[in-house]
Order: structure tokens, then C-alpha cells, then sequence
């Protein structure tokens, strides 16, 4: 049967996540309604990351399959015109038989944005997680590198599902400070003081997979190593106990963003 | 009486513009209330720029004249926590006795976002111009640069207001094409083909004034030339000829954001 690959974007501040829920919004949700108004079918949407309320996406991978022979523009342009303008598919294309977004994903990489400048983001302020305190991102970005490889996450890992093994390999966990086009300090006339490139902090982590709420403990634990209250050591002394007790606190859903799934 | 220079960011979307109007929510409205909130008594916050209904600011600058002789600090730290989240105060200072926000301007720049890549824009969507043509930015750039300099801009002025002179001196027009941090193909991995910079294109423009729609009227002239409709030599012949009927459309006030007031 035409089996189909989309990449997804959305917004997920009005959405209780992405999977189905009875009586909720949901990004699955509004995304199967519309497919079955295109398909004239009821139609699942697979997504490869079950994201959390109020965790946006840029790329989530969605594998589709319909008895209906659509050229994938059609289907796309069709979306894009039925969707609410919070949800909108920014690729479509034919997939091999078979193709399942779950099962053929290799690898995801998620963003998490903090502001640390004055005042409060504005524009940013539904995708990013604002702190008090100006974080030391160098001192983030070194005590990042100790958890990239194959390791036990458990301490990165909150209770709520039951998994097989909390092995998995981190590919890249990368801490930069960043100056958004949409914000920051273009406020200020390019010759007053520099504001050391910018008010907002990225974090990208990159893995074969994720345990429950990992990128956001991870993202946790680092920023309190950038408010200097824990050494640089600590996220990879927190990794090794295998411990959720002694990680930092969950960081808030509304920072969090999958940016790409990469699938066979 | 003590002075203020207050620097306020705020997303347009929801308010009728920056001035007060009766029985509409406006930012003005917004921070005046505010105001009287921690000074106790009715204050006025005159804002250098009275931009219009859905448009944004990154660095509005506001003078406030008062009795109460407040830390500046405090009074940004008030603002912030009563004003609602889609209006804040970035920067707050003490200026000299009799500095008003209108009468000491020197220059300011705005920014018209634009997007032309794949499908809609989801996280900037409420402060951009989705257009369905690939633009050519060099051309657009190209022809901005006739627009530089001590002008009539008679032909890139709305009717609605009465003013002395429509000359203006305009210090940048620019048009580049950037790919926003928390927006853009982050969805594809970096070693897929490029997207050559980003689905984005940023219009700036920096004057010593401007003139109603002045800027909007600019990107909607540059826009023509983008998608190939108008040569690069045809912005700079509609404004010698000083008729707003030749120029192009007033493009959408979403996409527009006041970036900095320079003040004396």
C-alpha cells in the first residue's frame, strides 16, 4: 500500500502532546483528522517521538500508510490547507513498503532554549525556559561532553514507563550561547556594549534514543552547574550513580523542541 | 521630576497597536496601567514610535516623567511583574530632566520579517509574511540600495496623516536571507542538501523618520522584485515619482518590528 513520510512541525503549547488522548488535543490527533478528510479514510499517523504537552517540534518524522495513491504534494498542500496554523507539514514523500516511523528511526536530535538576559523573551517565551541567573556556558558545554557515549541514563530517566534496558548513545550534547533573528538584543544599536552574543543558551542533544523526560533532566542537571552551584564534574558523576535523585530538576516542557529524526 | 528611558519589547499581536484608544486593549494602555499600578498615581509612558494594530517591537523606547523618585531597577522589576507576558521592559535608566521619547529621537531601525520556504512558518508565524515564491534576495537587496539616502518618499506613504514634509533620510535598506535559531530546516540533519541559508529573509530598514506604512510599503515594493515581477531598477523609479498608486502593496503589519530608537 502507498506508504508515506512526513516531517512535521508544531507548536505545542495548545496540544496535550502528540499521541491520541480521549476528549484532548492532540498533535496526532488533529493531524489523523485531517488525513481523514483528505483520505475520505480513518488513518493513523505513526509519529518516531511521542512528545510530552508543551514540547514543540520542528522535524517530527510521521509514517503514514492508505489504500489512496496521492502524489505527495497533493497530500502536503492538503495538510497544510486543513491543519490549524500551529501544526504544518514542512516535507512530504513516498516511503518504501514497510516503512514505519517508529521501528526505522536511527537517530533524534532535541533543542532546549534558555533565556538568561534582563527582562523577560517575549516573542520566544512559549519555546524557551527563562532563569534568573547568567549561566556559565562554557562550564555547561564541558560537563555536557562527560555524557556523550554509550551509557547507562538512569539517573536521567523519570518513572512513568517501563523500558527494557536505560542503555543509550548520546551522540552529541552541545551547550552555545545564541543571539535568535526573531529576538535578542537588536534592541540595542550595534555599536553600544556587545551583549557576549546573545541572551538565549541552546542545548542540543543527539541520540539513538531518549528514556522518559532524559533531555529535560539532562538540561536540568547542567543548569546548575551553569549557575555555578555544582562543578563541572557533577552531570558525569550523577551519570555513573545511576540514580534519578540526584540529578537537577525536570526543566520545563515548553523549552523543549525535537528539531530532526534521522530514519533509515 | 525624575525621568525615565525605558526600552520595551512586546508582541503585537493581540493589542490595537501602541496608543491608547478607548475600549481596546492597547500597549500603551497596558504600560500606562502598569505604571499607576507602582507609582500610585496616573502616569503617562510616551512611546517614540506609535506602531500599528499587530505590529512588534524589540526595543520601543518610552520616557516616563514622575513625582516618585523610584530605583530604576525597581521599577523594571514592578513592570515586568505586572505587565502581561507578551509585553516587557529589557532596559530601564534615569535620563536627564525634560528627555522626551518623540522629540528626542534621532534614528531608528525596523525589521520586516519574511518567509518563502517549504509549507508555513509555525514558531514565527505571528511575525512573519509567508510568501509563495522563492524570493531572489541579491535583487531585492540590490534594488533597496536606490532607496538609501535623503529622499522624497511621498510614493511609500499611506494616506491618513498630515505631515509637513515626506522627506526622510534613509541611512540602511537591506535584505538578507538568515535562518532563524528556533525556526528554519533544523529538521534536516546538517549533511542533507542545504537550504541555502534559511527559509527566512530579513528587510531592514534605519531612518532618521518614517512615514505612515512607510516600511511596509518598502518590503511590499522590494517583494514585486523579489518573485520577478519588477526589474531591480524599478523600486528606485517609483520614488522619483512620488506617487504612492505605482509603488506595491502595503505588506502585512505582522511582519513588522521596530528594532531601536536612538535617542540624544
Amino acid at each position: 500500500m502507498p506508504t508515506f513520510k512526513l516531517t512535521i512541525s508544531y507548536e505545542g503549547t495548545a496540544y496535550h502532546g502528540w499521541q491520541v488522548q480521549p476528549d484532548r488535543p492532540t498533535v496526532q490527533g488533529e493531524v489523523e483528522r485531517a488525513l481523514a478528510q483528505i483520505l475520505q479514510s480513518p488513518t493513523q499517523a505513526i509519529g518516531s517521538s511521542r512528545t510530552d504537552a508543551g514540547v514543540h517540534a520542528l522535524g517530527q518524522l510521521v509514517s503514514v500508510v492508505t489504500p489512496v495513491d496521492i502524489p505527495p504534494e497533493r497530500l502536503m498542500g492538503g495538510l497544510n490547507a486543513l491543519l490549524p496554523d500551529d501544526i504544518g507539514v514542512v516535507a512530504c514523500a513516498r516511503a518504501a513498503d514497510g516503512f514505519h516511523a517508529i521501528a526505522d528511526t536511527v537517530s533524534k536530535r532535541y533543542r532546549y532554549l534558555l533565556y538568561d538576559g534582563p527582562g523577560r523573551p517575549i516573542l520566544s517565551r512559549a519555546w524557551c525556559w527563562a532563569v534568573p541567573t547568567r549561566l556559565d556556558t562554557l562550564a555547561m558545554h564541558t560537563a555536557a561532553a562527560s555524557l556523550v557515549g554509550r551509557h547507562d541514563f538512569a539517573s536521567f530517566e523519570s518513572r512513568g514507563t517501563v523500558r527494557q534496558t536505560s542503555v543509550r548513545t548520546v551522540l552529541a550534547c552541545e551547550v552555545r550561547r545564541c543571539r535568535p533573528v526573531a529576538e535578542g538584543r537588536h534592541w540595542q544599536r550595534p555599536d553600544t556594549p556587545s551583549d557576549e552574543d546573545g541572551d538565549f543558551v541552546v542545548v542540543e542533544v543527539e541520540a539513538d534514543g531518549f528514556l522518559y523526560n532524559m533531555v529535560r533532566t539532562i538540561v536540568g542537571t547542567l543548569v546548575e552547574v551553569g549557575r555555578g552551584r555544582r562543578p563541572i564534574a557533577w552531570p558525569g558523576e550523577v551519570l555513573v550513580a545511576r540514580d534519578r535523585r540526584l540529578a537537577g530538576m525536570t526543566a520545563p516542557a515548553a523549552g523543549l523542541c525535537l528539531l530532526w529524526v534521522q530514519s533509515t
